[in-house]
């Protein structure tokens, strides 16, 4: 069991991380690296990262979800890094493409509210993330910038929910951040599946 | 380019999807069925969808995510069944598993609200879906079922939020459903890119 489990992990992967059970390579080999080189992806590439999002599951097929970018070198990168908190900006800085994720909080179709809107765009990001890890990219979600901010600086309306950020890029070696994120740029383990698998009721 | 993005999908979602891009086919031929043999699935199968959602990311790598699960002919079965509304009952009693997922609204280092939570489980959620894809079998979201009936039924605590709810089983031709679902066993398709993906500023 343990042999299969580790089938199809990159080397970096299997340092750090010992699935119970054999699953899909490309979901335990996906991981948020922050070393990236400062190179440009292309707008095909990208576009299939958006691609990959919009094939997510969501109530009612409501794809809420809306992705804002900007590209390193065009005049709306400033505006979008403005809003990561400073240790963000440290590694950030290398990134190709910073991305805003919103979604709808009302269903399109009655303007009532979707209880799961959050959930679902959390589905769409993860196919994201996947589809760079396929790539070979950098694709590093973020909590920590201004979520008001991003509201004001981006024109983004009420009806609409700031749910992260992320960056993507081309990975670089490890020494290419600055020296106290080097001993974080590792794939992170998971705690064990007991802790969040119960059967027939709740358990703590 | 549309030959390219039409790899390795299969048949069934060839006839429906229409990517722009070439992506990873796992996501686009995952889909939501309904038709289910009513044969059960075996724990290890179970357990490595679980295994799929744990490795999805977090903020803070918090995995706040947490899945309620009844497999068919248990005790706890009919508990969870009885939480779906009537037309998700008239489908999901052919399901080998129904899974309620929840998240912790509150990090569990600081016991401060995650703005991400609902987010983070929705990724952890895709991940479940895929594996579940990856492995031939239906797995399919829902949000019509009792939200706070969940809540008392499970005994779930006030810092979790109940997210949604799932049918896993394996698949059966479409004629297992009642004749009003038949017509809605195919591949959704999906809004064009254009209206999801913006640069720079938000864009109604």
């Amino acid at each position: 069991m343990m042999m299969e489990s580790m089938e199809g992990l990159t080397d970096e992967v299997k340092k750090h991380r010992k699935p119970d059970y054999g699953i899909t390579p490309l979901l335990v080999n996906r991981w948020s690296p922050r070393a990236m080189t400062g190179e440009k992806i292309d707008d095909g590439e990208l576009m299939a990262l958006f691609e990959a999002a919009r094939w997510a599951p969501s109530a009612f097929n409501g794809q809420l979800w809306r992705f804002i970018y900007a590209k390193r070198d065009t005049r709306h990168w400033d505006r979008i890094f403005a809003l990561l908190g400073e240790w963000n900006q440290n590694w950030c800085r290398n990134a190709a493409v910073l991305v805003v994720i919103v979604t709808r909080k009302l269903f399109e179709y009655n303007d009532k509210p979707s209880r799961t809107c959050a959930f679902d765009c959390g589905a769409a990001w993860e196919n994201l993330a996947l589809e760079g890890t396929a790539r070979g990219l950098v694709v590093h979600g973020m909590s920590g910038f201004g979520y008001e901010r991003a509201r004001e600086e981006l024109g983004i309306p009420e009806k609409f929910g700031v749910m992260a950020m992320c960056a993507i890029g081309r990975r670089a070696p490890k020494d290419a951040l600055p020296e106290d994120m080097q001993e974080k740029e590792f794939p992170k383990g998971r705690r064990p599946l007991e802790e969040i698998v119960m059967e027939g009721k709740f358990r703590s």
